[in-house]
């Protein structure tokens, strides 16, 4: 299948069936996005997975006690985007999901926020081939999360990204004209 | 083609031949990138191609000026690392390749550079399966060029992608061993 067709044809998931995966499938997706281009080539990244019950479980709680605060502050914009998608302070896809694949960026590289979330794009093309699906989740509360899991100071959590099989029906968000966003030779100018 | 192969193809590019492109292979990437998901699908970017030869002569040169003052200060390790590769404060591939394509991230939308660099992904996967080459060309003055293009305020410059056929003969980089990068349960634990 050609990237066009694998780009639009990927959404994302916030239900996952109860269906396991094959952890193989999963570790096939991180051996595409590793051949990622980054800053000085220093592949500034680390995943970890959670398949353990107990272990996402305490996630997801450390996740939803800040949600439940996010939530209550949102900005009025962002309160009616997440309610027309029904989305609450509740991440039951912490759970659901057979694994969550954390990813970690290394503060020390240059440019490691730009280098992860690149490969991160990598990543989410490869997990769409396998017919896998995943939201990209970035709880309120890092930090809170980094500690809960002993993750090495130089560490920056990035994305949660949990990984199953879809059970959402929601349609996919639209994108807008690409026309809109394209300009030629001058800002502004457009393609035609 | 498939996508593990497909990565595992691309390396990073910085010289180009003369060979001309065509445009609607540009816009094909474009079109490829700009499925991917975003926060709250706010599509944060903008596409600025330069064709224009005395366009691109001048981004080489506020580029330019601002790299000759980076490698002087450059740090022991980036010094090196240059130096091994021949990158200098001389950029060409500026004005060689056929088109650069600049994208912008836009400043007031949550995630923007997260979101902006995960399409980056996207677009360096689809210019590999165009064949076309590129490399993600980071200058340090952004604003310097912001200014010179007339871009608005709210608009930030992250990448500019030289886009061509390849002309470089050097070996693609190597990437670390995948058990290193990926942690099962536990921080630290590795694979097996």
């Amino acid at each position: 299948m050609d990237l066009l067709h694998l780009a639009r044809r990927r959404k994302t998931v916030r239900r996952f069936s109860g269906k396991k995966i094959d952890m193989d499938d999963l570790l096939h997706c991180i051996e595409v996005a590793r051949e990622a281009p980054s800053g000085m080539n220093m592949q500034p990244w680390r995943f970890l997975i959670l398949g353990d019950g107990e272990r996402k479980r305490k996630v997801r709680e450390i996740c939803e006690r800040a949600e439940r605060d996010f939530h209550e502050r949102a900005w009025e914009e962002l309160r009616r985007w997440m309610a027309e998608r029904k989305i609450t302070w509740k991440k039951d896809f912490l759970e659901d999901a057979p694994f969550l694949l954390l990813v970690f960026s290394w503060r020390r590289a240059p440019y490691f926020i730009q280098s992860t979330w690149l490969m991160i794009g990598y990543l989410l093309l490869a997990l769409e081939e396998k017919e896998l699906a995943t939201v990209t989740y970035t709880p309120p509360n890092p930090r809170e999360i980094e500690k809960f899991l002993e993750v090495d100071d130089d560490y920056k959590l990035e994305v949660i990204l949990p990984v199953g099989y879809s059970a959402d029906e929601k349609r996919r968000e639209g994108r807008r004209d690409v026309k809109e966003m394209i300009y030629m030779e001058r800002w502004g100018a457009g393609m035609r």
